[in-house]
């Protein structure tokens, strides 16, 4: 590349970066007030939360479109393209965890006021809060290009897995015990898999900053539990 | 483009057509496997479909890089680039439809030979059904580049989430009729879950399909039943 291709493709690098930063603003934000208004059974905040999401969708569909054409334009090599299809990926990943947060939104908004029992509550939270933890410090260690970062974090998505299965068999329980619970239980039962979902899409982009950093591919195959896949209900 | 630049960008195009129609054939029979599995509780079948999911992986990864270094070698514009952008966002969806069949073929390994009743079947099978024609369809659309064929795939989605949506509503009477239900009733229902977001996915691929040949994008929002989120359960 000339020297001008370099400051360009330098400009265009740091403007793709700086879009993927705000993306991921917006979801730890939608992410945190999902989990208040599920706590409180805020409608209002989780309305709020609906309302954020396409925000997200807009700015996933421009920095597909900026990077493509960056790839088009600077042909760049090596760190250089990792650099750049590392934010394609990434925005994908985070429109998808938009997608499921929102999800979660409107399940709240469709409990109408229900209050489910504290300990579901407490236990979603507690996915809750450490699916956050996982996709805060996946993005810090985007920024940082921190491949041992990385890596500790794709390590740890088992432990969502423990806790969505030692929760998921909480919910039948409920659901057994009085056919009243069915309905929030379901709700209250996606909502938990969303969560795991979001879980695995912090572990992607594990795998996608590792893979910007080293240029070689995780293990294809993840650590985690692979019951958490189909847990196993406890028999009736 | 130096013609033979245009010979060198059009081989590696058909390259990545030839793994795309790959990647749809191997996700066809998935689907299709997958159904006839649920049907008659083949477990030996259900393991074959789980077995034959890395292949879609490996190949989403390879359409991917082969992709993006077409982009930095060619420079493709326009249709052209189009046309490549279109195999990285399919790939992408066909690598997803790929992990979602092969969730529900884990969930039929975990009934371990209970058979659900007829009814429930159905119900699953009407809904495969019409998601796999969805998928063939869309397919077809984007072999043809037909744009209308793509447009009539996106606006019959809302179909699936009706078909979703009174199978959910069964699915939870069944679990508060009796609690002995509501282990294989839950696997049946991320099952619905699944088959719904492969519906997502065909219409996903056809809003690529429809960009790829007209250039636009299709409205942001879509004709589905927003119900279909977050289905509403029966009054206990």
């Amino acid at each position: 590349m000339t020297q001008h291709t370099v400051a360009s493709f330098d400009a265009e690098l740091k403007e793709l970066q700086r879009k993927i930063a705000e993306m991921g603003g917006i979801a730890e934000k939608m992410q945190s007030d999902v989990i208040d208004a599920l706590m409180r059974q805020d409608i209002r905040l989780a309305q709020a939360v609906v309302a954020a999401d396409p925000a997200l969708d807009q700015l996933q569909r421009e920095i597909e479109e900026k990077a493509i054409l960056t790839i088009a334009r600077r042909q760049p090599m090596a760190i250089d393209l990792r650099d750049v299809v590392a934010t394609i990926r990434i925005a994908n990943d985070l429109e998808r965890v938009g997608d499921l947060v929102k999800n979660i939104a409107k399940r709240i908004l469709a409990l109408e006021g229900r209050f489910p029992p504290q300990s579901l509550l407490a236990g979603l939270n507690n996915m809750s809060v450490m699916a956050l933890a996982q996709f805060k410090a996946v993005l810090d260690a985007y920024i940082q290009r921190d491949e041992h970062a990385a890596l500790a974090v794709w390590e740890r998505d088992g432990e969502i897995d423990h806790l969505y299965n030692s929760l998921f068999r909480e919910l039948l329980t409920y659901m057994m015990e009085d056919p009243r619970n069915i309905g929030f239980c379901t709700h209250l039962l996606f909502s938990a898999k969303n969560i795991e979902r979001i879980g695995d899409h912090a572990t992607n982009v594990a795998e996608t900053v590792y893979y910007l950093v080293t240029g070689h591919n995780l293990a294809l195959e993840r650590p985690k539990a692979e019951a958490a896949d189909v847990t196993a209900p406890p028999q009736a």
